[in-house]
């Protein structure tokens, strides 16, 4: 489904990179790759020898980076982090990555995830004195390196220490002016890779970013890793056992690009076996295949070859909605989703459309796509939906809203075909997914996180657990 | 092919309505649908009872109109042009609609097109004393109507007397004080429809403006027409006798919108069915078909539809770049077409590929997408182009622009299949390509311009007729 | 008084450069000096052996040319234009210079003053076929040019044609590929200088330009000569035989900046000399004396010295107030004028204030400066206009509104006193301001247009002949 | 001088208003009249019931609060900064009021001034576990008061407690949720005026912000104090005994606005003191007076009233130069200052010229402005300035750097003369200025701080004490 028609929003992508003397623009191109997990905020960090430089704003990389700003970046190493932001408003003092100055040495931290206990480890820095600037998790992460720093601890063990105390789902890069940090939490909640350019270390998000730049995947970051890379090499250790591999689901079934691969299964290639697998499960008659663009054409791909009915493309993309979009007239406002999204009026006509989506969240976006084709003259709307329903919010840092928000949550599947006026709805069962998917059936879960699917999560969750668009202290 | 990739500019795209209360709004929504005809200029003019009023400006559609922009433009008719301008900074001044102002009345002129005549006009127009601000044929246009003025002919009959001067591809939206008109050239070049919203009519150069503001799509504008549209209502006349009806065969194959139709045939099956013809023509054992996208896309699933080789997506398009791209390091600019197009390397690995594209223009784009497949792993490469090969310069607004950039003229199928480094290269025959569209059998070249393709032109060529970019008056 | 706080604008300001390599540069130097005649646009043509290259947009000069934009104004020669637009919307189409183009050779026009007959000119010339395009007077001289191109006449001799059809004050500056012309008119009512920097010829509006680039003042431009400057060097001649000079008296008193000398006559001593007068004239016992920054400074000074009242700065100008200032609440919006200017407490509580200003012009503002200096603890404020009573609107190029904007049209000064709460009002009598200004005593009026003062017209006024600020052909 | 003309800057200026439904609006109003000290920065903070609301930005305040940003500062409370900063680059992150967020309630601070103890309060503060964020003294006082939580402190106590702590010079603007609190350093280094408007308090660092949104003058804030505003009224407190009074003499010198009164002293008036004071110390034959505007204008008004000899504009300041001017040519930068002065040429031509201006900082600008007058015909220019040399650098917030750069460390005043190659330079003596500004003479050096023009420093200066543009911790 279209990023822009739902409120299903990744928090953000990360990318680091060292000892390459283009490693201000490389991080550049690599945030560039990762567009798609954050448009709200971008910003890059790098160091040479006299400290830490940093360059951030809101808006899309090329925005932000636009003219000279990446000539002020220089130095061999970098983080950057690309965002999206909950609030509006509240975005620019939380673009990443943020710097912490010291007498003793500057660090750079950007993130992805989110913390299930920064409540409580918030209270307790606070109550220790620590004054919190950004309403961000990755300031926690600072003050708690900081507070470690009792005795003859290295700065790795410090590091260590803090990381052992966070609980949920993290990816951290960390520059120092002595090196390049990356952290992994002992679930493996969020996809970080691991990559080679040349000398030079890479990691990101995906490894879509690598391939822009050139560099070689070389494997996934572990759970509960710590790599140090600093000019002596790349050392791997370790701040907290291994818990149960667990990665988001939703980046396979959404957020991913489909070039990216994680833990070596490609996203597209993943998509389309699950559009395969739920032609399997279901059987449908019906003329034409229409996946929903961009994110489901590759399972439509894979249902229309699994069953046999020609694949079209019943509906384009408007690749020119922008943000100053005017706001329309009622009229318009009520045609709602068409300005992104158009049928082709001579593919669906009077035919009986299976129309594939990846996912269901309120529920409006998928009632006024089934409408629309039924206004571009489809005789039935068969609606597919290549991975359970939703069901469950998401506290790893996925805006998953709420409980109450998702259409799914405690409604039958007809109750939700009704709702969204489809002739038949069906969702792809969690086995099938699991095994489309293809990851070790021998993990639990095949290693993957369902916790929206189902409500189980793979973490402790605590009571004062917040939603990241709920997060705002100090009111 | 990606657009951006290559030197193959559509001259523009126009909008018109009268009668409609939101005339600008639904100008700005017109356009919006248009804006992938030209990205480099915008305007819309409106006219209410005391007199024409007019926004334009250099960008996209919503540059242009952002803030309060529209709120200026009152009245219940306007017209609007989405516009490529080939060199950079002579943009300003040519962006339309043009606005001429006159004590009898004044007049907005928006054009799609290009004259084959418009130097000897201009030439004999200048030794009357006129005056050109522009470089545009549209001024021509103006000036002749101007002109016209004798006696006591009506504006109409003025209007009629001066396009009957005309020669060449034309589209004219025109807004007066009195009414709208719309004029096509004899031969039909360029597409026209006219539509209706409600009480009011609506022209467009694609039908997927209508289904935008919810319009219905009524006929194709006909070659030699003047439709008059007033407050009395549309009056159909003609300022010349039709000539073949010659529709520029490149709409159906690369310009238009998937889901426009063209003279009542969708320009997404035409596409899809010139795929199905392509793989009919030739015999390619393979393991994946993909398309370059976007304009691709339709055709490749067609040939994986009739070759039954299974359509994948073997590379995706970067929706993130933008205009103010930092420019690359030597390093990165060789990985060139990268920062566009991505290859999906689990797609292509130790595969056979069918490459489907719609076009090669200088035939470098061509080279570097089968090299990054290449790259990815990919075992063979087939290059498949679901049209015949362009081999003549366009004087009707396309800016393919001479001879000898094109790749393919003088250079035999195999010659170029080298040059791209192709393990083979398929275009698609012409009479494939007429019968995959589809349009009456009985017209010459099915009532299509194939001029590209062949070299025969549906007009007199002058001597000195120009080609777009070349245009340059007065040094 | 303040530019910003009344509707007293000039038209705008001229610059011109010929045999010069930083004809951009310099030109847009110039203009910056220029930028007090005209802040709504400004725009530069410059002419290299290819034609002509213009670069204009709406704003200041700094913000037009930002950027790159001289780099492409390639050549040894340009004109620019800084303009004032009385109507927001419609300035850009009419920022100048304006260009024409044509088979034969392309011309720019930059222009200062305002054409009684225009509207006879435009009518004439739309029946003969012309096409207008803007709604200024530069375009009918363009037009005249071209129409004057039969038989045999060169260049010039059509130019001189064209100008001796024209009626009101203008001051041009041309720009063919041949040379630039320069004009005056027959009264000389604008000012336009000429000058010299090295061996390149230079002209302005004012003198302050040359100071600014570094070039020496040569002479004022003669009514009715047109001068012509190309590679064989500057030649002068004559469209029309001389009438009695008339320069505007408001170029003196209120428009020049107080560095520019027009013939001969610097701007600041002038004022400082009317000042004198003024006290000579008027016996007032006071204890200050303030002016209204920043062009009553001069005068009040000159007040000061001659009355022995000791000067003080009562009144401090805001340098910061911009276009984007936010819209006051009501509150702040009583208090008015005091966003521009603020009163110096300690100066004028309980002190007698003579107040010198240059002009009334509605009234309003003068009203609150008043009020603003009574609330600031003044016991007395007795207004003195270095000027006579504004009563007459400006045909030639000042934006003077109308008689009945006027406050001193049909009122005596004791009433417009009582309208604008001063203890006491004097202006300076017409003969005072003569003589100080100093101009030859034996040429009528000095050689001054006394217009605004006397509504006695140097020129020839026609019944239609409408005030810069009305025109908008064909609505 | 002109402020862009010479490395002499004030840090900032603040704002606070508490009571007032319009807060955010006043006190917008009330940092454009404190611009002048500050351009490069600028923000506010209001409180409503439900927290603090923050806006601000790089630039003018007009820039940083176009469109509705005012609208979002919803609340009866709000404090406001102008800032100049000193490095570019590092601005954005520093812009004040910065906002601390805590569970227990929320924090935000404006300041001007800079402490001399600022490295050993931040590393002490390090090492208990702080974290910096900025490089501002204004974040050492957030966690000196986060850190003095102990107890059962109330909050004003803790606030009390931490500015104890803290030497050098500030006036801080503190707003929390429960109320604005207001304070100045033991001597009273920095401005800061105590105002109300109606119920409302308000607080700034110049007068003349009261002047503009209507406020009443009530007092100063006094050295040490700590002034308490909530919904309960005022309460006035001491968080230190006061020293020796000691603000700023460049305040009265060169600083604030002519229309503010410092302790009652108004600017203009104390100025023209200055120069009616050096007219007396010093002899000179001369033929007019001339300031260099702005900050000089009113002690060249002193000086020509007490010397006799007339005062005329000889330098005339250019309005329009603004940020984005294009580097001039080779030829253009010698001429230098011309672009933002320009001499009159009439009035010095042949004239022995007194220039009087308020300081010389490093020498290169005063020697162009002798240079200019001279080429524009000055037969002689005698420079006076209206006080002492500048000797020793600033530790107090104003950007006088250090000894190297000011020309008159070290040399005599013939020295001088002779490098700005001036007929005779004199200077104001100390005694004099202090005289002829008029604070109490009781007080030592008139409660006037001297020490840029003595090295004597009213407070302690610690051996590492950093000038505030050599600020940046933790490299």
């Amino acid at each position: 489904m279209l990023a822009e028609l739902r409120g299903l929003n990744e928090e953000c992508g990360v990318f680091g990179i060292w000892g390459h003397e283009d490693a201000a623009q490389l991080s550049y191109y690599g945030l560039h790759a990762l567009q798609h997990r954050g448009q709200e905020g971008a910003g890059i960090v790098t160091k040479n020898g006299k400290g830490l430089h940093v360059v951030k704003g809101e808006g899309l990389v090329n925005d932000v980076f636009s003219g000279d700003a990446l000539k002020t970046l220089t130095g061999r190493a970098g983080i950057g982090q690309v965002r999206y932001t909950t609030e509006e408003g509240r975005g620019a003092e939380n673009v990443q990555p943020l710097v912490f100055r010291s007498m003793t040495g500057s660090l750079a931290i950007a993130h992805n995830g989110n913390l299930v206990n920064a409540k409580d480890l918030k209270e307790s820095l606070e109550k220790q004195g620590s004054i919190f600037q950004t309403t961000s998790d990755t300031e926690v992460l600072a003050h708690l390196i900081k507070r470690s720093s009792g005795g003859s601890l290295t700065q790795r063990d410090r590091v260590k220490k803090a990381l052992s105390m966070l609980k949920g789902a993290f990816a951290f890069v960390i520059l120092t002016e002595d090196g390049l940090l990356v952290a992994q939490d002992p679930n493996g909640l969020r996809p970080l890779s691991l990559g080679k350019l040349g000398d030079a270390w890479v990691v990101a998000s995906e490894t879509c970013a690598f391939d822009l730049i050139g560099a070689e995947t070389i494997r996934s970051v572990e759970p509960g890793e710590l790599i140090v890379i600093n000019d002596k090499g790349l050392h791997s250790d370790r701040f907290a056992e291994p818990a149960d591999r667990a990665i988001c689901s939703m980046e396979y079934v959404y957020f991913s690009r489909p070039d990216s691969d994680i833990d070596g299964i490609n996203i597209h290639m993943a998509r389309k076996r699950c559009g395969k697998q739920l032609a399997r499960e279901v059987n449908i008659e019906a003329d034409v295949v229409t996946g929903v663009p961009d994110s489901s054409i590759s399972a439509a791909i894979g249902f229309s070859e699994e069953s046999g009915i020609p694949y079209e493309l019943g509906l384009i993309k408007n690749r020119y909605v922008g943000r100053t979009f005017i706001q329309p007239t009622q009229a318009m406002r009520e045609r709602g989703v068409k300005m992104k999204l158009s049928p082709v009026h001579q593919v669906v006509e009077g035919k009986r459309v299976v129309m594939v989506d990846d996912s269901i969240v309120r529920g409006t976006t998928s009632r006024r796509i089934v409408k629309m084709l039924r206004e571009a003259g489809a005789k039935e709307v068969h609606v597919v939906i290549a991975a359970p329903p939703l069901v469950s919010p998401c506290f790893y840092g996925v805006d998953i809203s709420t409980d109450s928000e998702l259409i799914a949550t405690g409604r039958s599947v007809d109750e939700v075909r009704e709702l969204i006026d489809a002739d038949s709805l069906t969702f792809l069962s969690a086995e099938g997914m699991l095994k489309a998917i293809g990851r070790p059936a021998e993990m639990k879960n095949c290693g993957q996180c369902l916790a929206c699917f189902t409500g189980e999560y793979p973490t402790e969750i605590y009571a004062d657990t917040v939603l990241p668009h709920e997060k705002e202290i100090g009111r």
